[in-house]
């Protein structure tokens, strides 16, 4: 960070607009009242804007007076469709601010705000949010964020305060690439966790009791993903969890037994179609990881 | 445990059969040896007993030899045929004898050995193994049992040098639930990982870089699953990770992401189906873990 940019964020800290005020943006806009920021707020359902007044925010009647008031404008709606909508209203508002857009979506969208903003004359951060309402503010809720490096270095100090920040490029999309494939890793483990479930439940196992067990498992997967990790950027493959040989051995009786109790195999059937192609490869001594090979289309 | 069964135990203790000396069997009779058992083993290639009798165990000549030198026999081979084939050679020496079975399997398999070890008046244990060869005997490396508790009490002395045991009840299959469980679920997760780091290498960030972030995420999961566990027992779905209102309005944009960088998003639309299907049903303000209602056939 130069001199001249930190001077600038001196000048311009303490002073922010929140747009959008669901769980997530309400959340945020509290967080910067609540550490002493003059905050303008702004929700489509007015109404919203209320408990935030309260506290000591201000409301905006439009979105466009919002940005106007800050120059620091923070958007968090419910996806990418309501953030153009919401942008299309503000108008010439948003030259000379920096737009930060929290709310969920794709690097696509993110590089397409980006590319508004910009021709308005403001500066785009896009960030995304990973974490629970309740939590903003907190160090454990990670916001990613990419997009002008200067922008994001004059205003750390603000972003800062909404909880465990780190800035991923100047690529607008690079925060929407880490969000999408946290997310997508979240909800496929989860999804993964519900099947089991099943499973055990139709077995006649305690799902509670069964999911200590397993959470004591999952505790311990974190060095095996950095170590499958190292497998995969160096393509030295280990026999990672056993041999693939004798991984394999176990797939058809897994897959039976899922089916014999009602639970869906179409994953367990693509480790053993993976597996096997693997094997036939000449790759059989090789571990799980080195099933990375084979995911290409 | 009664006194008596602890007698029994301490009659028997300290003489113990390995059958299969596979990575796995080597590491468990290794295993025994070490810790002063008077260990007799058997593999069908035999060049594999030398690195044991080396070490103290005695190598016997047949299967059926070596389970008749000891009261408990441990049973490691690659999977339920291979069980299936070495137990038809041992006739009648199985008699009286103690039969744990750790060979990865299924439920009905392990009921199966059972029917035999019980029909030639052995009594049986079924157990799985959780963990790495080289960790065997250390409690991290987890073996959950299940079968005749009489056998189990008597030999708990034996079985627990092996790493950290557990009794999961009378039906021989219970450790095998178990197993089936943690195993589908750990194949899920990590081939679900291999995907996301498809898609993070796909958009030119580092595998490594990218999965040390991941890998704090993934350590916070525990707790979630505790909660969500609750939720499945309760029938009581708060919004865990948010409501499936505003969770799904994300996954359009996280499927077309996939696709746009040729990752697979077959699980996505499971989750997306699942939500869109809940929400449809008026549950929009429910959280993830009621797409356990839905996990039926
Ligand atoms: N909640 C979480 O746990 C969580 C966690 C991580 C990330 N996020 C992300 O944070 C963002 C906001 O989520 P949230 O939980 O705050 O959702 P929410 O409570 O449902 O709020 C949605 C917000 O979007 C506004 N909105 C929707 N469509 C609009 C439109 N066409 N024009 C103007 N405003 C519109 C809503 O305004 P009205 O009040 O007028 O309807 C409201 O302010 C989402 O991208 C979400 O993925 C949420
Ligand atoms: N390795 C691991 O990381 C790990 C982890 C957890 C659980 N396990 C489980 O432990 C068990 C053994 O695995 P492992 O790693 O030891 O496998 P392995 O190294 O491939 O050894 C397989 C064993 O099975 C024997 N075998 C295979 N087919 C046979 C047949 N038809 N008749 C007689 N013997 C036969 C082999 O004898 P030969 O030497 O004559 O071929 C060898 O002793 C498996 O069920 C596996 O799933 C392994």
């Amino acid at each position: 960070m130069t001199k001249a940019t930190s001077m600038s964020a001196a000048e311009g800290a303490g002073q922010v607009t929140v747009l959008g005020l669901g769980d997530m943006g309400s959340a945020i806009a509290r967080t910067f009242v609540e550490r002493g920021f003059r905050t303008t707020v702004w929700n489509r359902t007015a109404a919203k804007a209320a408990p935030l007044a309260d506290a000591g925010a201000t409301a905006a009647a439009t979105a466009a007076e919002a940005v106007a008031a800050s120059p620091l404008v923070v958007v968090c709606l419910l996806d990418g469709a309501a953030v153009d909508e919401v942008l299309a209203s503000v108008g010439t508002a948003i030259a000379g601010k920096v737009l930060v857009n929290v709310t969920s979506g794709s690097p696509a969208q993110a590089r397409a705000h980006e590319r508004w903003a910009v021709g308005r004359g403001a500066q785009y951060i896009d960030g995304k949010v990973m974490g629970d309402p309740p939590d903003v503010g907190k160090p454990h809720v990670v916001f990613p964020f990419s997009g002008s490096r200067a922008a994001y270095e004059a205003h750390e100090p603000t972003l800062q305060v909404l909880g465990g920040i780190a800035y991923h490029g100047e690529d607008a999309g690079a925060a929407a690439v880490e969000f999408m494939a946290q997310v997508g890793m979240g909800f496929d483990l989860l999804l993964g966790f519900l099947h089991t479930l099943k499973l055990v439940q139709r077995e006649g196992v305690d799902v509670a009791a069964f999911t200590d067990r397993l959470a004591a498992s999952v505790a311990a997967y974190p060095p095996l993903l950095t170590s499958m990790a190292q497998a995969v950027k160096s393509g030295e493959y280990g026999p990672d969890l056993g041999s693939l040989d004798v991984q394999a051995a176990l797939m058809d009786d897994l897959i039976s037994h899922r089916e014999s109790v009602g639970v869906e195999a179409v994953r367990m059937r693509e480790v053993k179609t993976l597996m096997d192609r693997r094997i036939t490869a000449g790759h059989g001594a090789q571990g799980f990881s080195s099933l990375f090979e084979l995911l290409r289309k």
